[in-house]
């Protein structure tokens, strides 16, 4: 027995491969963190020794801090190059810049000299397709020119974006919010966050923006900061080794991508907490906050929208608004919940027959015609022409006087307040109501196609152009009825009482919340762009109504709706479990089956092992004192049992098929002719964790979600029954919803 | 046997006290969530069978939300009144209003047409206390009168607030943080946060914020929040009787204080986030946000300030800052980190010297001689006498050309840029230097005497002053040393490159910050101050700073300082556990302890089982099936035990001593003439938590901490071993750390 310590401490001399996981697996966050532990307490006790090992103790201790500011300059650089290109391609399609094609349009007509005030955007050297081409840029024949090149560009970048997708990186289609929140619950899909996916993610991002498609870059720069700090883990032994720590990163990085989205790092770092992260220790939460704001500073300084401003849309409101003014806010909100609800239906029921039909066979040629058919459809309306964040940015902007909008064409009164439309208003919400309903069905079956597409601006901007038409009415009928005892008081005739803006904000909240279902995030980013306390209660109202009309369809936001197509194995940490099953009646085996497949710690040959580990397909198992007793001695894992005995076969001299395998703590005196036994204590989990049968079913679930568990052992009065895992659980919830429970596809 | 399905299911028959806690014990959070899910379960079950259980349902759905919108109003009125009776009272300190008694300074001479508007102070209506006895203002006679004055109310309303606190409610004394921290772990102190605490907390608050004392209202806020939480709780079931439900509304009630005392909701809802709650579910952060809005609102509407602002010190900076300055703005973190390092030494040691000397026994004298000295020495300096709030607000304001404060007293330069120093400054800069001595010395001997009294105010003044100095410092050396090379570029002559109120506010976050340890929360509510991103890396790098200075010198914040002099049973979950000890170290019995007290599931009789709970204090006994065989089948509490026997015993028939005590489903035939035996499944916890003897302490502090539990089993191959509780964990942890560790008192 020269070889009995060899395995005892799997630290000192770990096993290339003991203690990692497969992909599409789940992580074990007990195992993780405690790995974690051991090693900051190896590092903290080598730093009483010597210098360097203090100095080495000191830098891990910053290292997260340093990780955390290198992905906030990394995502805020990353988003600033995005925003410029996306820019300068969107404009493409209208024309190009006669003193280098680089410039984008406000760009080029800065430089010129020839631009008056009022005309800003007109200048020489921007020439439209029609106008490079044709020589004029009057006329339908110019106006049709215009159009096809429109269509041209739109359908070139689509085709760019899916093509690069498909040849490159096939993970960075979609949001991927759903995916990231499911690897911060545990999960491994390798690859995911890897650099090819980075740089695709990054290029198609820009490109699918650019071609005018309804999506937004939001929920695809949360993959991308994601992105960036996974591969910035690996600069870090303390984070590429541990995907507990990992995972705390990236839900900083999480945090990071909504900072860069909209400019606001606090309304991010709730994000993460709210809606994405599932361990998220209060060390996290200072973390996050500073890279967010690091993040956001870079972007900043990169400037990307010519203004300085940190936000993407500055609002001012000058107005305060009135207590009456809820009604029609509570009527967004339930307008959002509504619109929430049937979002989620339609779009879940459009990427299921996508999944199972042959549509889904056709990605490229799918991206195409959707994209011809945005383009087609969207090129006259001037408000579905521009970009989705211009358009809400427009909506959400209070009249001036001077304002020269379409949408502030009032009539000219000499004071400051609410006016009668006017000719230009009257049909800008013509165009607006076609707009909405083109951008109502246009987004249902662009979100979830093979292109990067995320779905904050395209909700927002349903809200917004719901809020704004809502708001002209309210403000018209104000207007003219302002001695109706409703308005009596605060809108007296010349008194600026309704603010349109508002009423998009609002609506945009209400969209927003009624399709992710987010609340106090969602408030504080609105929070953030406003920068005034006043217009919460107005945000708060919306969003309340929006999420309990929502939830009265259907409990699930967006992207647990997809990750419940998907099949990811996900624990939904917000929902409590209703039902009142036992832990007996979940656990495997059933009544039915045949007995657990245990291994007991001693009396089992190598040859045994490998019979029982090919038989079965678990991924662990139950080690007893004796088959009599089932009284339980620890956990072994499918992976680091055969990698154990593979390599023991191979190195370990006298192991053979008849040889003992040993999980106690003494080996067993052997005869002198039998072949050694092979000692696998070092592998065996001792603290593997138990409830009873008949421990009720929502508190196992408790226990599954607040520590992490990949499985978890069941005895009756001390003897082992059976054992459960987040699979089982998986499953017993679908059936209890009606579901089918083998629609989860992961371990 | 015909009474033996009695106790079969206490849900449907409870008798009175049965799954209560005892004063000073720690509850069971999984045994109240789950007596909490299956009411909602029974609810929702209900809820399909006529329309009155479902309207039911519905109201107990919306039973919250009602809840928290109570809370809001009352602490938001609540902190309205304490408001402006504590501004009236404290200028009730220098004199009089001849109208009425009742207006305070400054809304005396509102009412006043001879105020000019230089002096709005100044007003023949109020009257110093000088000018009404003496009837002149001037020359020393008055000043002594004045003086006199001045300390004979301090005297008196501290007496009032001492008095009245021992008088009638104890528990009103301090800033009540700890205290609250402890109770949402989940510990239970009967009467401190009922109806006879709110009031005397209330009253004395305003009587010992007027007294001029170095201490502040906001911990006191949160705890008259958690008060009114408290109370109005009575008002639903569902809150009333379950002590976790209950814990998620005083998690937002905590919020709700912080949000009244800085007019900021946000960062309420954060300090309850990551300061004072345990267990803080999601639909708790989103209520928190909600009553946090409310509150501050009500606050707003009451408009104690006059101001209409929502937020205690409103300050608006104008000009950007620059990178350089993040260095002073780091000294400042380096300052406040040493401070409050040295502050919470100074103050921990001067409490167990109150505990354990004489000092202890004369509360009343203590906090006479301490008004006595802080009215004598602060009254001569303009800066101490004023309140702290006032003069934290003086300290953050910018100054403007026309400011006619002490601190603006810069030389006339006719633009408005950085000025060079003139006589009134140079005062005010002798005057904050004194003040800030004297402000480091009182708080440390105020916080902590037997009136309630809060530690932001007194911690920011520290800052603030600090940062003040610093600024004003740094704008004399760049006004004066504008072409040094560090200066060069952003300073040039005529700018105004320095703001010195902004030095202050970095100075308060920074010692708040290292008193507290504070980090995301405090960075919110100094931004909500200010409502401008722009400031936040000032104060974040100042923050980081000071929490890493203060941290270096020991990791607990004040809270936990004073929570572990009282000896609460806290497990503080922000720190890991850092030890590599086995359960099996900490668990009892220890090796050399006579074995652990079980009961068996049959076999003892009602005295056998009597004489077991009689002999040992545990709350509670394991159940095993057989002495010899120690297999585990439940854990039954000490409290339902002895309710269940007593009440047995003078109700059910036949149950006398010699009666067999059963936890098995099945009664066990017995001799017909035996006496009928108690059956007691009923109370018996069927799914106690278990951890094995080899899983490390890290693990299973992480499972007492995420799970809230108060004991866990601990089993070795099956077997029970031992038990492992709160207070075992909390006294290894002492021991570690070298503490005493019978210093934790409590269960």
């Amino acid at each position: 027995t020269t070889n009995s310590n060899k395995f005892v401490d799997p630290l000192e001399d770990p096993l290339p491969g003991v203690g990692t996981y497969e992909d599409f697996n789940t992580i074990d966050w007990v195992r993780e963190k405690t790995k974690d532990r051991d090693r900051h307490r190896e590092i903290t006790n080598k730093s009483k020794l010597s210098t360097v090992a203090l100095l080495h103790s000191i830098s891990d201790a910053f290292s997260g801090w340093l990780l955390m500011l290198l992905v906030g300059l990394m995502s805020g650089a990353l988003a600033g190059g995005i925003d410029i290109a996306a820019h300068w391609l969107t404009d493409m399609k209208e024309g190009v810049c006669l003193i280098g094609f680089w410039f984008n349009h406000e760009h080029c007509c800065w430089t010129s000299n020839e631009t008056t005030f009022k005309e800003r955007d007109q200048c020489p050297q921007w020439q439209s397709w029609a106008e490079l081409i044709t020589g004029t840029s009057e006329g339908p024949f110019a106006y049709i020119m215009n159009y096809l090149m429109y269509i041209f560009w739109a359908l070139l970048f689509a085709f760019l974006a899916v093509t690069l997708v498909r040849a490159f990186a096939p993970y960075a289609c979609g949001s991927g919010i759903p995916e990231i929140k499911t690897i911060l619950s545990g999960f491994i899909i390798r690859g995911y966050l890897g650099k090819w996916t980075l740089i695709i993610k990054t290029i198609t991002l820009v490109l699918a923006v650019s071609s005018g498609l309804s999506l937004g870059k939001e929920g695809p720069l949360v993959h991308v900061a994601c992105c960036c700090a996974n591969i910035l883990c690996h600069l870090f032994t303390k984070y590429r080794k541990n995907e507990a720590k990992r995972r705390e990163v990236l839900s900083a990085a999480a945090a990071v991508g909504v900072s860069v989205a909209f400019g606001a790092p606090i309304g991010g770092v709730l994000f993460s907490l709210e809606e994405v992260s599932y361990y998220f220790p209060l060390k996290t939460l200072w973390r996050s906050f500073f890279a967010a704001l690091v993040a956001a500073f870079t972007l900043r300084s990169i400037n990307p929208f010519g203004n300085s401003r940190l936000v993407l849309f500055y609002v001012e409101f000058h107005a305060p608004w009135h207590m009456l003014e809820l009604a029609p806010f509570i009527l967004l909100g339930i307008f959002g919940g509504l619109w929430g609800a049937l979002f989620i239906r339609a779009n879940i029921a459009w990427c299921r027959r996508r999944k199972t039909t042959r549509l889904g066979h056709y990605p490229v040629m799918e991206v195409l015609v959707v994209t011809a058919l945005t383009a087609v459809v969207a090129y006259p309306n001037s408000y579905t022409r521009m970009s989705g964040a211009e358009l809400i940015s427009e909506l959400f902007n209070d009249c001036s006087l001077l304002d020269s909008s379409q949408l502030c064409g009032y009539k000219p009164v000499s004071v400051l307040a609410d006016r009668p439309a006017g000719e230009g208003l009257y049909t800008a919400l013509w165009q607006l109501a076609l707009a909405l309903v083109f951008k109502i069905m246009v987004t249902v079956i662009t979100f979830g196609m093979k292109v990067p597409s995320g779905l904050f601006i395209p909700s927002m901007a349903v809200g917004a152009i719901a809020g704004r038409l809502l708001g002209v009415g309210m403000e018209q009928l104000a207007y003219y009825h302002h001695d109706w005892f409703l308005f009596k008081g605060w809108c007296s005739p010349g008194a600026d009482c309704i603010t349109p803006g508002l009423y998009a904000m609002v609506g945009a909240a209400a969209c927003l919340g009624g399709v992710t279902r987010m609340t106090v995030s969602l408030v504080v980013i609105m929070f953030e762009l406003t920068g005034g306390l006043e217009y919460i209660v107005p945000l708060m109202a919306a969003t309340m109504t929006s999420k309990w009309v929502a939830d009265a369809f259907g409990r699930e936001g967006i992207y647990e709706a997809h990750i419940r197509l998907n099949g990811y194995p996900f624990l939904e940490p917000k929902e409590e479990f209703e039902h009142s099953s036992l832990t007996v009646d979940v656990m495997r085996p059933r009544r039915s089956d045949p007995a657990l497949a245990v291994l007991t710690q001693e009396g089992m040959t190598v040859e045994e092992v490998e019979a029982l580990v090919e038989s079965t397909r678990y991924s662990g198992f139950p080690v007893v004192v004796s088959q009599e007793s089932q009284r339980l001695v620890g956990f072994v894992f499918r992976r680091d049992l055969l990698i154990s005995i593979d390599n023991a076969r191979k190195r370990q001299e006298g192991v053979v098929g008849a040889s003992q395998v040993v999980f106690t703590e003494h080996a067993p005196a052997h005869a002198a002719d039998a072949p050694p036994p092979l000692r696998l204590r070092g592998i065996l989990d001792l603290s593997p964790f138990t409830v009873t049968d008949h421990t009720p079913m929502d508190i196992t679930v408790d226990i599954f979600r607040k520590l992490g568990l990949r499985q978890c052992l069941v005895t009756h009065n001390g003897r082992l029954l059976g054992i459960i895992t987040k699979k089982d659980i998986l499953k017993h919830m679908a059936q209890i919803a009606n579901r089918d429970p083998d629609s989860i596809l992961f371990n």
